[in-house]
């Protein structure tokens, strides 16, 4: 990137930004017509008559849910967009339209946001979705970033929490834990940095490649839906996997009135991110069952669905079984032992 | 409000908080599908063959944007989501839906964020517009607010900020400076509580009942499009005053190629205002020029439309005319007098 002054928002004014973000704009929709400096996005109707739209959003605060010290700006972009995407994708709808709302500080200049809207322009084109920028305001000291996603769900298509049923195979896309070994990496590399008193924060991350990207830059499950569509099978009820394994599957449980059993050791979790858990000297099942931010899709199939799918897309594993609600969410782990965790508090925030 | 203890969302959980906030929804509208925890809120088609889709959002931070040292936590939901209905009515449009996502520091009580939701469900029911919780995550130090609104707008209906020309009357809603003037004044009790030592803030505002209230509670111009439609007139451009006038102003000038003439005595002013500026010793057309948050409504329209919409709404005033380009901005002080401000840098921010 060329070098250029620091200029802020300030610096240049408003209208200028929404001039420079124009580029930025995710995937081009005839449908979209884009956004005013006036805060107002406007979009042709939907003319899919089954269709439904849905909405998902997300609100990130530095700091709090991001560190702009490891997280490079465009990652940062590519990740809140995938998150919020991901949540429609869980109901198997597809996204159409994000709008971008941000409140930034004075040590955000001009470019940086640029490189943070580069990102959101990425994840838009994978995700066949608009980026328009929204509302764009001061802040004192933290970037504040609110993602909003609109989408649409064909009727028959859609899959929600509620739908399951006693014998239902519990299944998980790809693997678990990975983002939260890339982020327990990330913070050491960050902790050795302040030690050496903070200089330019450029730590060797390759032998960390996987878990890293999965912290940093993950993609959320845009292909499932063709892939359910192709084997002809439909998920009892799925949920993306954003806060972590149990968190989810006890939303499902809930909403369904039912329990589970999860085989613990068959919750997939990758090499790297074993690795890492015992550098770490940590228990890498808290990574695969509490740790969030992998954004794979957890979901429910009938008995005999389980093969038809493989047959088009094996990128999944069968963790467990819907059962009956005295069961609580018991945790199998294959040795004889089965911890009921059903009755914990859920904290999730 | 009954005494209880001093619960977070940490304390509750998440669901249970969902569980709380239920009975806040704003208006109740069939097509809306109520949130699900996991932060994807569903709804019907749009039924409506020729209506677009609209939507305006708004991130809101404590300390930048609103102040919890005077600002009453109902009136603080109501007037946000006043903010962004006001941008859907702009383009003479109504809101179907509102999603709120917080960032909550510990703060925060669990009947604090009650408070603010009540503010929300009152707006809602005021604009029939449903209010569903987003995403509700942790903050720091400082509450933030994010606020986005969908709605709907027929397309022979909808007025842009384009489509004004050369002779057309530039019309105000209501009066301006308002809400400028109540935030001084509560500024300057802030300030008298602070010298004070900080002791419980119980300022004596009655005197200034208007302008904090313009501040604290303004209402979006919800009615509007009514009026239009019963004196059978169609706005050749509109824009809402949330940023001042001479910002909205620079918006329609310069989405139309066009210039301007205000006739800055005709601006209209409320006494309260007046006093309150000549209390501060300030000059009372830059809280009526510059300062943001009335939720006013600026348009333009047809000069023989004027007396036919008078005839039906006489809450407008006639301030100015659409000019060509070479004209800028021109402020006629009526004197002799004109200010060309058209080159002013628009901050925006």
């Amino acid at each position: 990137m060329q070098e250029q002054d620091f200029q802020t928002i300030h610096d240049i004014g408003i209208r200028s930004l929404y001039d420079r973000l124009k580029k930025y704009s995710g995937a081009s929709r005839d449908e979209i017509i884009p956004a005013k400096v006036k805060n107002s996005s406007i979009k042709a109707p939907n003319k899919n008559e089954n269709g439904r739209l849905i909405s998902a959003s997300g609100i990130y605060l530095e700091g709090v849910h991001f560190d702009l010290v490891y997280t490079p700006l465009k990652h940062l972009g590519h990740k809140l967009l995938s998150a919020a995407a991901s949540h429609l994708y869980a109901v198997n709808g597809r996204p159409v339209s994000a709008r971008i709302d941000l409140a930034v500080p004075n040590k955000i200049s001009v470019s940086m946001l640029e490189q943070i809207y580069h990102g959101f322009d990425q994840a838009g084109k994978i995700y066949n979705c608009s980026v328009q920028p929204g509302d764009t305001t001061a802040s004192r000291q933290m970037l504040v970033v609110s993602v909003h996603v609109e989408g649409i769900v064909r009727e028959e298509e859609m899959i929600t929490l509620e739908g399951c049923s006693t014998g239902d195979q519990i299944c998980v896309t790809g693997d678990l834990g990975g983002a939260m070994a890339g982020l327990r990496v990330l913070l050491r590399e960050k902790q050795a940095w302040q030690e050496r008193g903070g200089d330019h924060f450029q730590p060797d991350l390759e032998e960390y490649e996987y878990v890293v990207g999965r912290q940093l830059m993950p993609l959320a499950r845009h292909d499932l839906g063709a892939y359910y569509e192709k084997a002809e099978v439909h998920p009892t009820s799925q949920v993306d996997v954003s806060q972590g394994l149990i968190n989810e599957m006890q939303l499902i449980a809930e909403a369904n009135n039912l329990g589970c059993e999860i085989f613990t050791p068959a919750v997939p979790i990758s090499l790297e991110t074993r690795q890492v858990a015992d550098e770490m000297q940590e228990d890498v099942d808290r990574y695969a069952f509490y740790g969030g931010e992998d954004y794979e899709m957890l979901f429910t199939l009938k008995k005999e669905d389980v093969e038809k799918l493989k047959a088009e897309f094996d990128d999944f594993t069968v963790i467990g079984e819907i059962k009956p609600a005295e069961y609580g969410i018991q945790l199998n782990t294959g040795e004889g032992k089965s911890i009921d965790i059903a009755k914990e508090k859920n904290q999730g925030l």
